[in-house]
């Protein structure tokens, strides 16, 4: 039964952004189950209202709908414990904290980078939505959150040091294989990735090493994504 | 057969204060094994010798010496499997991260505010060669190192948001129990606690609801010992 995944797009529905979708479609890929990924917008909030909330993703599997990309992982695990798991509980534990690392230091971080390159992809029902909703939160105008964007480049590079020295010295977060923590990580990456030209990695960066083995899992799932930092 | 343990100590052969031997000391009792922790100075390097380096924790176990926190933590694993693990190897790939945010944002984070309460602890011996060694590796005094130390703290409790939001779910970064990554993490805390008065934590911090669990582990191994911070 193939899963349905409701997943944040622009204009070009092709083009998938949100980092907490992308948790959800490396979750399902390294699950090894199938899933329609529905491109969905912002304004579409009437399409997931029996899910009981306005947020993707929302994953419908067999009728029952799960929404939340931590939530959906756990559920995943919990409904198909013959495939392979995206975290042992011990590892889930400690992916909580990794998952903590990048609501607080990671996330915030790439936003200030990319926001302002973000409405140039939306669907024009969503241009004024995001920006209002975007510029409400931060307080100013998106282009001035985005200023000095080399700078901004230049911290979160030293931000992203804990993420560094471990894939240096193993090839993922959960170790000789991917597991959700990498999935987790990778969600901000990838969102940066598909809106943004800016350069968050210099090639010679072992993040970027780490991002390109992730970039190539699962047949170049996420490698083939329409991206602007290609 | 008792493990030897060489553990940093100040003038008062009770005072343990290094972060690395404390991430040791609870590993030891998390394993069950029994331990003589041996107080060293800083400048009894030719006691460690025979270990082929001049830092602890260093351990003697059967005759066989075991170097570095991280190395010694894999070793009680390997050699008591028997024994309650510090963590399964998917486990020990993510603490892998969390050792690593220790090293890039906290320990700096921490030495900042309490390096200046140091050598009034230290062995006559120890003075010199500490405030020497420090004072080359910051470029300035330690006081001046330490100065402004408030707003150190301020800047610290946001640093451990990732862990905040981790024990604010779970009772351990473990899970329902304590693994290595919480004794990596709480050496950095027992560190402090032990050798400054400095308050890294606001009493109803969540955090100090976790270093609170921590200190009473083991019979309160770590809540015993002399400290500043009580």
């Amino acid at each position: 039964m193939t899963i349905t995944l409701y997943d944040l797009a622009g204009a070009d529905p092709d083009r998938r952004f949100s980092p907490f979708c992308w948790r959800t479609r490396m979750a399902i890929a390294h699950k090894g189950l199938a899933v329609e990924a529905v491109p969905w917008r912002f304004t579409e909030k009437d399409v997931i209202a029996f899910s009981g909330q306005g947020k993707v993703p929302v994953i419908v599997d067999n009728g029952k709908a799960v929404v939340d990309s931590w939530v959906i992982a756990d559920y995943l695990d919990e409904k198909y414990p013959q495939k392979p798991l995206l975290a042992t509980s011990g590892e889930r534990a400690l992916a909580h904290f990794v998952s903590a690392w990048c609501d607080a230091a990671i996330h915030p971080a790439v936003a200030r980078i990319v926001i302002a390159d973000i409405p140039r992809h939306l669907a024009d029902k969503d241009k004024d939505y995001f920006r209002k909703s975007r510029e409400e939160r931060f307080g100013m105008k998106l282009e001035d959150v985005s200023a000095g964007r080399e700078e901004k480049i230049a911290a979160f590079r030293q931000t992203i040091q804990p993420l560094r020295a471990t894939v240096e010295a193993q090839p993922y977060l959960g170790g000789a294989s991917p597991n959700y923590a990498d999935y987790v990580v990778f969600g901000a990456f990838q969102w940066a990735r598909c809106i943004s030209p800016a350069k968050l990695l210099a090639a010679d960066d072992p993040v970027a090493a780490w991002r390109r083995r992730m970039l190539a899992a699962f047949d170049g799932l996420a490698g083939k994504a329409p991206a602007d930092d290609v």
